[in-house]
């Protein structure tokens, strides 16, 4: 079975998607995307994705290239024809294909193409094992707020992190303070089991999986402050964890090559994780 | 005639020119370009475009997808076959097609594209009147010096100021000093003749044009100061202009509203426009 892409109207076989080399996301960047994930069948948060889509394109100023129904439709439609229910959706959508030229084109389609793609489930003995951090500068722009596919400083700290042998890199800002990971929000928890994470501005992207935690979170009793913190409150914290569509709820082991807590999953980390993965399985699945 | 592309080895018509979903360059911005000014036939500065070419590459450590003799033989095969003398070669390398993964791909062959664009030149009247400029907040990423394709910034700021009626939009660093235009280099000339121009570094990038207009004005005997200034400074300056390899060197005639000089185009822009021109056309051409 070939595995398909939806591009700009039609299905087709993921090796032929092609997108025309004018289209504004290739020349500039100039488009967001949502990476909803699959889990058992089922669409985490997909009506958060979908609000968060839209807020991204509206900042850009580009319409929905779609509506909300048929965005859902597709999405539903990829997950059948490719068979897949563990894993995620990509969507991308840009401001389409004109002449090249900064300013915005007087008439352009808005591009949308979908993809899918498995994903192997974590090995708990990895979860348990916690993940490496490194820390480095924040070099990308100042709408981390924005979900855009200007994604060029992300890549280059994640590739950093890699080859420091961390599994992901989180960002500093001048003041030396964790704004968010290369692709994931950053907490920790504190001596007095207070859960904190990076409160919300241009500085860093609304986590649909930082949202959702925050919610199940506050439902078992935890106590949340939204704040900055410091790399060394960080490595001095009971434990560390990050969060993201792909990673869910991954504990730190490590920040710098400094254990945090006993150098391995911490126990409030694992219990969110699971209380996360509850509140996804409790939902119906599409598939 | 049709406009011909040139795509990852073959040249084919414009509107079939087509990149795959997973080229990096659309999922990440993890790519680069060049825009090399055609001028009567003559191929301007195109060592400086391929030299930059590759520092940007290097410095994201994608290899160059063909060598600097097969460029240029692409080049002059597009101008041919396209019939271009006046206008811009577009070139953009990106570290090509993979599963989408922020980390490297272990394997990637570079993707590159190449477009001619026709340009009428600017007419004397414009040139001479001046072009009005405004100032916002400098939102690009820390390494400005990259000629990455990753312009979400670029392209907002410009669309910004083009809906402030003005030309160009000229980024303000955390000093309120001027880092550069959203897609020109800054100057003035101070009360004392001297031309001024931001210092490099990674906040901007090192324009062929502004390099190439340095080496003009030296001949020339124009005293010259690479560093920071304000607007204020700007404002109150004798002359402003911008450079680029699609505007050359224009005159600025307003920033912020605000007349500079005469309010509009200087004596000493316009010398240096004209100088910069004969520079080009000693050149032969190449088609």
């Amino acid at each position: 079975m070939p595995r398909f892409a939806y591009v700009n109207g039609r299905y087709m076989p993921h090796r032929d998607a092609l997108v025309h080399i004018d289209d504004r996301g290739y020349q500039f960047a100039d488009g967001v995307y949502e990476v909803v994930p699959l889990i058992e069948g089922r669409i985490v948060d997909e009506d958060a994705h979908i609000d968060r889509l839209e807020y991204s394109l509206s900042e850009l100023r580009i319409p929905m290239p779609v509506s909300r129904a048929v965005l859902r439709g597709l999405t539903r439609e990829l997950m059948r024809r490719n068979g897949v229910t563990d894993g995620i959706v990509y969507m991308q959508a840009t401001r389409g294909v004109a002449p090249r030229d900064h300013r915005f084109p007087d008439r352009a389609r808005p591009s949308l193409v979908m993809t899918t793609q498995r994903k192997v489930p974590l090995a708990k003995a990895r979860i348990e094992a916690g993940v490496a951090v490194v820390t480095m500068p924040d070099l990308r722009w100042r709408r981390c707020d924005i979900k855009a596919t200007s994604l060029l400083a992300n890549i280059l700290s994640k590739q950093a992190a890699v080859e420091r042998d961390a599994f992901e890199g989180w960002l500093l800002d001048d003041d030396g303070d964790v704004t968010e990971g290369t692709s994931t929000n950053a907490w920790i928890v504190t001596a007095d089991k207070k859960l904190v994470t990076r409160d919300l501005s241009n500085a860093i992207l609304s986590g649909i999986t930082r949202k959702r935690l925050i919610a199940v979170a506050a439902e078992k009793g935890y106590a949340l402050e939204q704040r900055a913190f410091s790399v060394a409150e960080a490595q001095a914290a009971q434990e560390a964890f990050i969060t993201s569509s792909t990673s869910l709820v991954l504990p730190v082991a490590s920040i710098d090559g400094k254990p945090v807590g006993a150098g391995r999953a911490g126990p409030l980390a694992l219990a969110l994780r699971q209380a996360y993965l509850d509140f996804v399985l409790a939902a119906p699945r599409a598939l």
